[in-house]
């Protein structure tokens, strides 16, 4: 019995998982259009203020059961990799 | 104009990280679901060969625009912080 179990909560485990991939991909399509048009405008991507407002509005929605400190830290390692990545393509469009 | 487009896309991020802490959330609730049958049977939660079957189906399934390396680095964050954080409450509760 608990084998069938846990075999039907992994299954919900894999959709989320893909859920939450298509969506970290649409976010960081969203983050490489904003610093297209911060290059334009000439300022650096990285923006502290906004990534304490994006915080504490997690902090706000947070419901749990994951607590605020694993959350700011899921969503720190999203901002900073996903920034990372598309500069460095960035600069490989560049080399072109 | 930019500055409008800019706002536009940044209430896009923020929706999207809020559809994405709840989709964390759910997650880590199922984990935990997991964690008790597996604790009731005796064996330990972390599971390599399971984690790689996930990490197999997120590579199968990601169309970009974050590279394969970002995103299994980021789905190892979300994977080891959950359970950590779930196991330390476990026994906070084995404690009370």
């Amino acid at each position: 019995m608990s084998e069938k179990r846990l075999e039907a909560l992994r299954q919900q485990i894999d959709e989320l998982n893909l859920e939450i991939l298509r969506l970290i991909n649409e976010r960081a399509e969203i983050v490489n259009e904003i610093g297209k048009i911060k290059e334009k405008q000439g300022v650096t991507r990285y923006d502290p203020l906004r990534e304490r407002h994006m915080l504490d509005l997690l902090k706000k929605h947070n419901k749990g059961p994951l607590n605020q400190m694993t959350v700011d830290y899921i969503f720190k390692t999203i901002f900073k990799t996903a920034l990372k990545q598309l500069e460095s393509d960035t600069k490989k469009e560049l080399l072109v």
